[in-house]
């Protein structure tokens, strides 16, 4: 159990120092940035390689959500799921301290402005000057997620192709941001939106309940979707 | 077949709230928009993802060329034609009205311009302010479908790694949209060009025609291509 | 042998369609245009996807320079060199005669500055307003096609994992282009030069030479590294 | 042996000429350049594509600081330490040569500025105008050579799908120079940043030192990282 601990930890470590981290230092850069297309693959890309490399040990889960879909998906025993969720947010705040550190070698941090040091956030003038109200925010976080759990449910199905689950489920989170950060940021995670709320305090805190609830609802009716509405009991269905 | 028409029903659903979605919220916004670049991105992995989830449940074609290419290539049943393309409009028209609900959660629904709310088009001054005629973008449609179902009668063939083929398809999709945003707002999927078409109307709704003719068509030619030149009865051929 | 050819022809056809049609329509949009990136990964799916439709037809060549150092490597008849390679250049002027029908439907054909239609060039004042010398893109076209055929040579070898060879060989297409693009607009196809030069004429058809010599001489010289300074015997060497 | 050592010159060669090369020629163009992701994605493609040409070979490690860092996880002899190293270095070196060598093709060789000719660099303004300290840059190359061990180490571990692991490596590469671009110009290697300090000299070579130790020290911490505290000794662990 304390392996798949450290596993979850070092996972969600490195979905957060990867995601939020080349949010922070590479999206706003004039001209040569990487903007929201690069921040996309990011945030994939730490999920797709830590599946591949972690993934054998804990089931790759680095999300809250995840693990609450998992559970009623019926993929997940409840009792580890404390342990995985604690383990998860202790791997996302550890990473926001180590980008809090980095970015004030450059003198740089700052708490000011929609999405300040990569938080999430509703009902503020963001991207394209569009404010976001409360309700879009929610069904934008609920519906992403619940997808995010069709999808890992699916590929992981015992039918389905499940070497290349890694590709899926990752390739999925870039493109549940290439949708959504403009609407808040992105979160469809707990941990992650709680290790930025972290640092910055004020709005970010203030609004972090949105960031658990409706990703953790998605998650359980994604993972009820999948259950009920489209795992096969044989390989031919008809 | 009740679960073939749900996995139907979403992998559509996922397709145009992530390719369209992805247009309307994030292609636009000036110096880190995703651009035409992430919009095809996000096209290809709405298929790639959903492919690996779902694929193995209804074969996941999640486009109404797909299903009559696929028929005329001698791979689906003529009997489940029908019910296929009716769960796939079902699905894009609601993912379309999720994408309308959010939008205007931020006030920002407009039908008007070439092009708004993701639809597609001809004879209008878009990208480039170029305005491709009639015949252009019916080619364009004809033939990126056509080569859209030679590349799924391959990669899925029996002699092929068929388990690369959510990549190759997927990846497919990106390439197409890579080509011909600038020409028609790209396709190739029935389903799709009719969810946005119900929203916005007028000229959106007189040119639904050639998004239904030329994609289905194409995917049709394509189909008979890959059977007629192209398949293999034996694994060598000589 | 037939199905073969049918196979190298729409697969060059999907190459230049993909990779110049993609430069063409989408590179030069202000502000949402797919740049470099984009036609880079434009031409690498190109293969990616037609190698896994039809690599297991005809091996999924595509490019007389891949042909010819594959015949170096010992990995393909002499006898069916010519075969292989008019049915690459007919489909590469095809897939250009319809990006030109096309491109005319909106009246946007010229044939006017470096690079025009997509075709390759040096010594001209290009990206970046370089001009890059004779010596230095022939020398950046030898060497990229030399490292394309290890590539292709080693991801197809016996004991590597050959299923993941289109993966490998398509990014490795895109990896060229990021580099060279700014140097000559890549080539390292003599089929996909040949068929923008026919519809441009002028300095693209009297510096063809040099996109057929370079890629043709370094694709020879990557086979023969491979095969013998790299490929193994037995599965461990030592 | 020779063979490892060839397939390791090769695959540095082409780390540090797709890599480096992407960021000299094709970068920094207005409007239509790759930029940040564009280069990220092009150093993980050289090592994606070369993991499966030659990996086979001799692993495919293309980095000393890999080699220290599976070395430290017991998953590489010790004997083959310098030989390897040396080979890494040479390759990496041979690359800068022709890239100055084609760059100079254009005249268009610099030495000025942080960063020039793709160096790394630490306390100057670069990227944003933002000078990260010494202690930044150090930490930043220490946390992303670690955890690119542990997804080396994860990856091919034998209870993992190692089929995969050129992807997963590839992209955390990638990965890796989304986050740190901005931050050193990325190093995580110590051959690749030699190569271009040898052509510039200056504080590139004064400078060298940190790009030799963070990325070597960061490599065994997590080669230790993995073997100690996530490798499983059977298939399951509770």
């Amino acid at each position: 159990m304390i392996k798949k601990l450290f596993a979850e930890f070092f996972g969600t470590f490195w979905l957060v120092f990867g995601g939020c981290g080349s949010a922070i230092f590479a999206a706003g850069i004039p001209d040569s940035g990487i903007g929201i297309l690069g921040v996309a693959l990011a945030f994939g890309l730490t999920v797709l390689t830590m599946a591949y490399a972690v993934g054998h040990i804990s089931g790759g889960h680095f999300n809250p959500a995840v693990t609450f879909g998992l559970l009623a998906g019926g993929k997940f025993p409840a009792k580890d799921l404390i342990p995985y969720v604690v383990a998860q947010c202790i791997g996302a705040i550890a990473a926001a301290g180590c980008l809090y550190v980095i970015l004030q070698g450059a003198g740089a941090f700052t708490a000011e402005g929609p999405g300040a040091f990569a938080t999430n956030f509703y009902e503020m003038a963001g991207y394209h000057g569009r404010s976001y109200s409360m309700a879009a925010a929610f069904l934008a976080e609920f519906l992403l997620t619940a997808f995010f759990l069709i999808i890992i449910m699916g590929a992981t199905d015992k039918y389905a192709n499940g070497k290349f689950a890694g590709i899926a489920i990752g390739f999925a989170l870039t493109l549940i941001h290439l949708i959504s950060i403009p609407i808040t940021n992105t979160s469809v995670n707990p941990a992650r939106s709680l290790s930025q709320a972290v640092f910055v305090g004020g709005n970010a805190m203030s609004q972090l309940w949105l960031f658990w609830v409706a990703p953790i609802l998605g998650g359980v009716v994604g993972g009820l979707i999948y259950k009920f509405l489209l795992q096969r009991d044989s390989e031919v269905v008809d």
